[in-house]
């Protein structure tokens, strides 16, 4: 998506040649224009897919899952990363995540997962794979399917993409950044 | 609001006389629809005030945050609960929930919150108020200004609405709930 390109170069920094920062527009500012735009181009990348449900994982997860949702005009549901008090009944995993080196624990209330659902996967970044996969576990806990994964920035060279791929998620990813070799930002 | 009182008493819980439960359609599964409804109503009810920028706080101040964002064409700023290994220079405040008991830190990156700012606070849920002040004082330390705080539903019986306009925070509740009891959801 050649506008989310533009952003990242306009607006994206590098730290080494693994972390790239889009939090002027991504994850912590977000670019509401932007992310509803994405949100359509996901329903484009998806057309003809039947789809009743988005489901992405808190917390910056979440805005892009809400302009997918609108777009697709189907309910948004977040999986947490912490149970909250008041609910009884969730499915759970628990999912390792490489930028942080540690577990994490994420849960769907059951009432939101239901057996016919299905279920498009959203996000904002694809690294290491491993919070997708995590999502869809859940959704088979539940009974239902995964119709695929849209992701905003996929980082091509962490071998996330390919884990999908072979866990059979049709993975549709709006900007692949393929190195970040000396600051330069080279996509796909 | 009459579509989010509708949708309250059609899809609320009660547990108690404190707790009311939304998370079919606003916390946890959300409407989309509704939402970015709900962030049309904040651009009216804060007609003719100055803003160029929203401040909420993730997750679950997020969706709610876009939508009022979209409505208003300005950028949205979410404050994080823990300070990303990324970010080097952040405001940063405590905050008290007295929904868990327990205290958080809230930040945002210095990058994101200008002296020039005219910033409308949002959220889901107003309970004690603590949040909002929490996101208050990020506000003022980057010497901007908060125009006001545009919530979802507040709980008229917590203290939290009158706590706001003491610190001089001109409040807009889509929905106001005044009491809960015997699981009877009486707005005001």
């Amino acid at each position: 998506m050649e506008l989310l390109k533009d952003y990242i170069l306009n607006n994206g920094k590098t730290i080494g040649s693994k972390i790239l920062k889009v939090d002027s527009f991504l994850n912590h500012q977000i670019d509401p224009v932007l992310m509803m735009k994405m949100g359509e181009e996901f329903k484009k990348r998806f057309e003809g897919v039947e789809i009743n449900k988005i489901l992405t994982i808190e917390a910056s997860g979440i805005a892009i899952g809400l302009a997918a949702a609108y777009a697709l005009n189907v309910p948004l549901v977040f999986a947490k990363k912490k149970v909250p008090s008041t609910m009884s009944d969730f499915y759970t995993t628990k999912v390792f995540s490489f930028t942080k080196n540690q577990e994490y624990t994420i849960c769907v209330g059951k009432d939101f997962l239901q057996p016919e659902d299905k279920v498009l996967i959203i996000d904002d970044f694809l690294a290491m794979g491993n919070a997708v996969l995590g999502l869809k576990e859940l959704v088979e806990m539940a009974g239902a399917k995964v119709m695929g994964a849209g992701i905003a920035v996929t980082k091509g060279f962490q071998g996330g993409e390919k884990l999908l791929q072979d866990n059979g998620i049709r993975v549709e990813s709006l900007a692949v950044v393929d190195s970040l070799e000396n600051g330069e930002i080279n996509f796909r």
